[in-house]
């Protein structure tokens, strides 16, 4: 049973530090790297497309609002059409260093406020397949399970990638319950991974309704922040080695 | 008679308009794009590239210094392996905007205090030209005629252009005499385009102190930020094919 | 008859500009500085309030959302408690500018996205009213005529003005309509200066459905970016006169 | 024997966390607050000015080049008259957070770069005193033990707090020996507090070439970013005390 697993990093910024990146590469399959909009500058995105390649983690752009202040994950009123131009200009960002190191994109997956809008409103999804599609066709396109996003991506006939987390509840409609209500987060380590262990065997997942409804999981989003971090993604692939 | 005419372009940003790159783009033939780190935005990028493809204008890659405010001419004491990153991601940003539209970059010209820190400094220009050279060995470095930035590009073994200015004046070492100097601009028309005729034909351009030193001129930059810009542009031109 | 008439001024950024802020300054009473966040920088506040104290003119803050790109004019999802801190700065360093140049800052203005937010929504009207409160409470905060602006202000006790729009329409909720919607802009200059002289004289102006609304004009905002502007800012004026 | 002991706080930015800001107020007795150009943000500057005020240490702000990348660390060339500027809008930022939290601003202590240059640059530091004198001539002006920006400060007229590291050589004319040469920082700690006594009992330093040279305290710079550096400050404290 093979699934991929991503973590967002290199979200340092100059002498700002974030992350633990060293040590959830060895976890991960897929890295996606911040563009410097809203986190990561060059100099960060080099050393951690660098990282990436020896530990041999597919590496993808991961381009947010130009907000470093708020790290992307505030809404901005930006159309459509400028969406489309920002995410060019981050996939192009990282893609140059990525060459110069010898490696190759693999895939695109949007931050933060951006993915959470793109999940929903079809138009700025189309915007961002778009710009995908329009640099480079074979990138896939990394999205909510359900979502807009992946149905933009297959719309424009691009290769997309259905994601799922293991530590967020769902809604009945497929959407993630907002952090900003109560338990839109599972904290215990077993019943999360019992989620995803369900989403991968089963392909259902239980909404905060009560109601199954079907999810496809492509990728799992990790997180790679803290010790604890790095402890559920080990059992996390112990848990998807065993099946 | 062909000789390359550069201009700097897509150097407005968000609202702030700057430049006449409508008309200056009929004129040209290579157009040198700012990347968004001293100027320039993602969308202002994308509308500069499509103008120049339907004027069939040559794009390059216009990287500068992390400082809007001050446009890039200010210095800024980022090291040479920085230099490395930030022009790398500046190229790639620009790249992946005009691969989006159909076209092809074609050369990389540094701006402002980073051209004339890479004109006299060789480990910075060898920083720009490796970055040139592991993103696309086939692009064109634009540099100061008789400079480091030059030698670098000629050492790694990628394609360089040695630039001229037709309204500078020329110290006895073949550096551009600094603006805050007396003398550096020729505002006589005749005489600047006097200047250029003679780098073209005779490969020799007068010091201020009255010595000759040998240029040769592989493109001419040319400013198109008002009326009489267009007019000089014009005049140049017609001044070169009457050669 | 006296009424106020303000402008925004001071919105170049570095090389970059905008506005015609020596020509208005003759013709207004009220200046309102952009300070830094949406536009402007240290040194062009400087100048702006420079310029500003030679023509008597009253100096107000003009903070806005931190995006220079958008010009302050895409609504950003931040929370009210935080728009208070960036108020609270932003008219801290105009108040230190003109403090240091021997003059007095005499009233605040929201910019943009973040005026019209204001207008609406009481909760952010209250951070910005107590910001202005909590730094100077003798500080005139200028609101949209009949908006939560002016209530959040009225309610935390500061003095407050009631600003109309001689070019823009209303609705019969007694906002502006939206630009993004037709007839937004009254373009004939008569009619835009009937509309002031009836909301000045009569306290009423007819809403876009042909209902009358109560309106008390304390402040007139004008523009001032280009030469029609100009004209029409002095005949507004010349017909406020004759009142 | 009283001394006082200072640190530059708020250093975070956004959601990037910088510093250990809550257990070093508890040792010192002036926070030096960074104004948002090289670090901190409005809503940082708000917190941590709650938390000085709640601890009753003195409150200075620190104003830096506008370089979050660099943390202010690296050398712009930005002329003295835009140094006005910017130092000016960075105190009024300040200024305007605490007072409208009921306290008052104490001192301005250059950061980075802008502390290095001001030191040696008598032009950089005049600008740098001309602004604090005239916002407020009577807030204390942090410079460098006989450098330019304390001769900046007498000369205009305003006080001014002489400033020495504890765990820094000092080369023969005063300066600090660069972080980029051998032996800059003093990594034995009794070594760092015996400097410290010895500048406080007999106002004399031994510079790196062996000679003594005068030194007289008025604050002395700790750092707060680690454990070590918090019981080191507790550690200077104690030999203080014991003068």
């Amino acid at each position: 049973m093979k699934i991929d697993l991503n973590c967002d990093l290199g979200e340092s910024f100059g002498s700002y530090l974030k992350g633990n990146d060293e040590e959830i590469l060895k976890k991960i399959t897929s890295a996606n790297i911040a563009c410097g909009f809203h986190a990561g500058d060059p100099h960060i995105m080099l050393k951690t497309v660098q990282m990436a390649l020896r530990n041999s983690v597919k590496i993808g752009a991961h381009p947010g609002y130009p907000d470093l202040q708020g790290f992307g994950r505030r809404h901005m009123e930006i159309p459509p059409k400028e969406i489309y131009s920002l995410v060019l200009y981050q996939i192009g960002s990282l893609h140059a260093i990525v060459k110069a190191q010898g490696g190759e994109l693999s895939h695109v997956k949007p931050h933060g406020a951006l993915y959470n809008r793109a999940a929903k409103e079809l138009e700025t999804a189309r915007a961002i397949a778009k710009a995908v599609h329009d640099f480079d066709s074979s990138l896939t396109l990394f999205g909510l399970a359900n979502s807009c996003l992946l149905a933009a991506g297959e719309e424009i006939g691009i290769p997309t990638a259905s994601e799922v987390f293991a530590d967020r509840t769902y809604q009945r409609d497929g959407s993630l319950t907002p952090r900003s209500q109560e338990g839109a987060v599972i904290l215990d380590e077993q019943q999360a991974i019992d989620q995803v262990i369900r989403m991968v065997k089963e392909h259902k997942v239980a909404s905060t309704d009560g109601i199954d409804i079907e999810i496809i999981p492509d990728t799992i989003c990790l997180h790679g922040d803290n010790e604890r971090a790095l402890m559920f993604a080990e059992k996390i692939t112990a848990a998807l080695n065993d099946l």
